[in-house]
């Protein structure tokens, strides 16, 4: 008997967390979320904000996550170790630090949660105007692995060639809708990770994949719970560009639009490549 | 006698930092960086990132800044204390903690330094193009303390108003030249100052100031050592804009490009207000 409901969502299965006591906990990679020279960052982000959520002194929503990915994440077992930096009225500053063994530090993660609040809200940009997903087919994942296929993506625009430096230069921005792989109910460690599923710039702008990582990654929550829980496992407008590819480094900015066109979150990193 | 030649830049003495050696330095705030409540943060961010840059260890210039304003900085004397997280061949990652005595960490960072390097390069976006800083008015400081008297301003769209609560909400959008006010030859430490010299965007929208506070921001270097140093003491053009306000929290991101129209860094933050 293969009873569907206690089987768990890959994603869940990646960003597992097996509690160690005193801020620590161990989890694993996974081959589901594997890019081309170690976990893909987004889960690896995903991880991070998962050990704050997990621990018992916690209290509010995820507000800030930075990411700085420090070394490459082996295959296979890590220990993630969590510190409360400042307990505030109104914000929580975490520390969170992922090591594997003798290797040394390979990620660390500074996280602010804040208490639910009803507020003055402003809407000061309207979510762009397109297609909805049932009009736009989903990306080819002919050719693909790893964490790719655990997205379905269904580009408007700036769907990136895999063609080999290209003859021109495109435009940097993309806009596509995207969701888990199979579906998944949104919560902030999944829309943590979609801050990490646009394709790398160069990639989208040249058209070849040079040796590439994400350095620092940082997404802002703008959601509440009840917000995050309304988008259920319809498809989020991410939207995304970089203004300057320079000194091996590039600038990546996105949004997190909601199905409803709501900005759930905003995200910006600095991504090195080799030449 | 007065030699001028031997007296300090205010920023200089803002950010000065003496060792105590093993990566620990004690700095003072400075009045001429006050804010309505603590020191300006973006004096604060150039604090963080100076440590690093004066650790012995520290190869390359830095890429990328994330600053976490944890709790106040009182008026005083603090201690920042810097450790190398990792040392890899083209990056280095570390992480800086700000505390005062026994009132617990005020303010954490994690900066990126990265190795220079000549690379493929592509603008992707351009500097806007606005009317040299000769043709736009400073701003008027009548009424203005502390480190709004630090920069020399001039807005060419989005001036606040501090008129208290608008009739009408504004555009977010500003964009205007500034500079140090004495002049004072760019470098990354004030040019991480100066992405935090954005007005808040509540201001600048409903018109009014909010009890309000940058929760944490950063800042992407994308302008290499050379490229610094040839701005000089001109104005750069700062734009910067924000998307949503909801929930006690706003996003705010923002450019600063060099009077050459390169972009020299880019920068977001989330803002935290009480209502």
């Amino acid at each position: 008997m293969n009873d569907l409901s206690t089987r768990l969502h890959p994603f869940d299965i990646a960003t597992r967390l097996e509690p160690l006591g005193e801020g620590r906990s161990v989890g694993a990679t996974s081959p589901h979320y594997w890019n081309m020279a170690g976990p893909f960052g987004g889960a690896t982000a995903a991880l991070m904000l998962r050990a704050v959520l997990d621990h018992p002194q916690r209290r509010g929503r995820p507000a800030a996550l930075t990411v700085n990915f420090c070394g490459a994440v082996a295959e296979g077992e890590f220990e993630i170790a969590v510190r409360l930096v400042r307990d505030g009225r109104s914000t929580q500053h975490w520390q969170v630090e992922m090591t594997q063994g003798d290797r040394g530090v390979a990620t660390t993660a500074s996280v602010v949660t804040g208490a639910a609040r009803e507020t003055w809200s402003h809407e000061a940009q309207a979510a762009p105007v397109v297609p909805p997903p049932a009009e736009v087919a989903s990306m080819d994942l002919t050719g693909r692995t790893g964490w790719t296929r655990a997205y379905d993506m269904r580009f408007v625009e700036g769907e990136p060639a895999w063609a080999g430096r290209l003859p021109e230069l495109r435009p940097a921005k993309s806009v596509a809708w995207v969701r888990d792989a199979p579906e998944r109910p949104l919560d902030y460690v999944s829309l943590a990770a979609l801050s990490d599923s646009f394709f790398i710039k160069v990639l989208q702008v040249r058209g070849d994949v040079p040796p590439v990582a994400t350095v620092s990654l940082s997404t802002y929550f703008l959601a509440d719970e009840a917000e995050v829980a309304a988008q259920g496992v319809r498809h989020l407008l991410g939207v995304c560009d970089a203004r300057a590819f320079r000194h091996g480094f590039n600038d990546q900015s996105g949004e997190l639009w909601s199905a409803d066109g709501q900005l759930l979150a905003v995200t910006s990193q600095v991504v090195w490549w080799k030449e």
